[in-house]
């Protein structure tokens, strides 16, 4: 039985609900915020409850976007010719980050998940084949940047399977040892992968 | 360089600030708080935004309070006689919790901490004094149940000192060996004061 105000507990449990925060950790975010300045707490709160309107999606490819089409689809010196198939934003930001892929992008808002209730009907797939049926001749490839757990395996399954009809170059990011990392702790699998994608040097 | 929103980078800058989140966890809360609903998200909102005027304090003991005063300060059940001096309120919950203690509270707000800037004019300690000299008589114990790490013991110090003069009774929590641990792993400051702390048996 907790003995907080009934705001504290609504906030308490509103942040349990973060990924991976438990309720002791969300008592310290609830401190840390009746530490603040009526200020700073004014300004968190309007930017949580503008988040929804004003964030939009690109109609093109589904990231973030302010206007209509986002900052990539917009940039003319992108390569439209390759679209690289990702889960999420944050798989976005990291291939960006990398600074070596000019292509375009294709965000499909998560892979797909039997368990969790996640279909095809659920990720952006029908937006994906619309695209390419549009512009179809003009494009030579489509990278399909997944996590390589189950759910981003049977995504990459499924969706070569829907693809293939279109006849275009369909590709995934390599598996094998990741830099830095040792041979002998390495797991089974990648390192049947690791041999399997050999290059010669 | 993010190439995200402005307004979602601005969240992710505030919830970096949160105790013990760092940009990746702060970039993972924002992308769920983008999956929420807008109701769940003005739900949020504006508890943040009521939570400094909403929440008031207790003028006795500086507890959370929703009117004058505290749950336990206005309960006529309560022993007036002893003070328990904490340094937060998650530690009056802590001990609240163990459901044996039935006096009243005084909150600190904080333990000294020269380093940090918290010297004695930025803890409730005046008010403590106040309320020991307003009710002197009527109180037999005050005990001090701070944190046995350098910021505890320096701020037992400097009460211990400065209550003396009142010549009521002043107590620690005791410090041992906790609960279900290991005496062969247990610290040597540890195990001294369990050593000088024996009671027999």
């Amino acid at each position: 039985m907790s003995r907080y105000p009934f705001l504290i507990q609504r906030l308490i449990e509103a942040f349990s609900r973060f990924p991976g925060v438990g309720p002791k950790t969300a008592e310290r975010f609830v401190f840390y915020l009746l530490k603040q300045s009526k200020q700073e707490l004014d300004n968190l709160s309007s930017i949580i409850k503008n988040l929804k309107t004003e964030i939009k999606f690109c109609p093109n490819c589904f990231n973030f976007s302010l206007n209509n089409f986002c900052s990539i689809c917009a940039d003319p010196k992108r390569d439209r010719t390759t679209i690289c198939v990702v889960a999420e934003a944050q798989d976005l930001e990291a291939l960006e980050r990398v600074n070596t892929y000019y292509g375009v992008y294709h965000l499909l808002g998560g892979t797909l998940n039997a368990l969790e209730g996640i279909t095809p009907k659920k990720l952006r797939i029908k937006e994906l084949v619309e695209r390419i049926e549009k512009t179809s001749p003009s494009i030579q490839e489509i990278i399909l940047a997944l996590n390589p757990d189950l759910e981003g395996e049977t995504t990459v399954l499924y969706l070569t399977k829907l693809l293939k009809p279109f006849k275009i170059k369909i590709t995934r990011l390599a598996r094998g040892l990741p830099t830095g990392s040792d041979l002998e702790y390495a797991d089974e699998i990648t390192l049947s992968n690791a041999l399997e994608g050999r290059r010669e040097v």
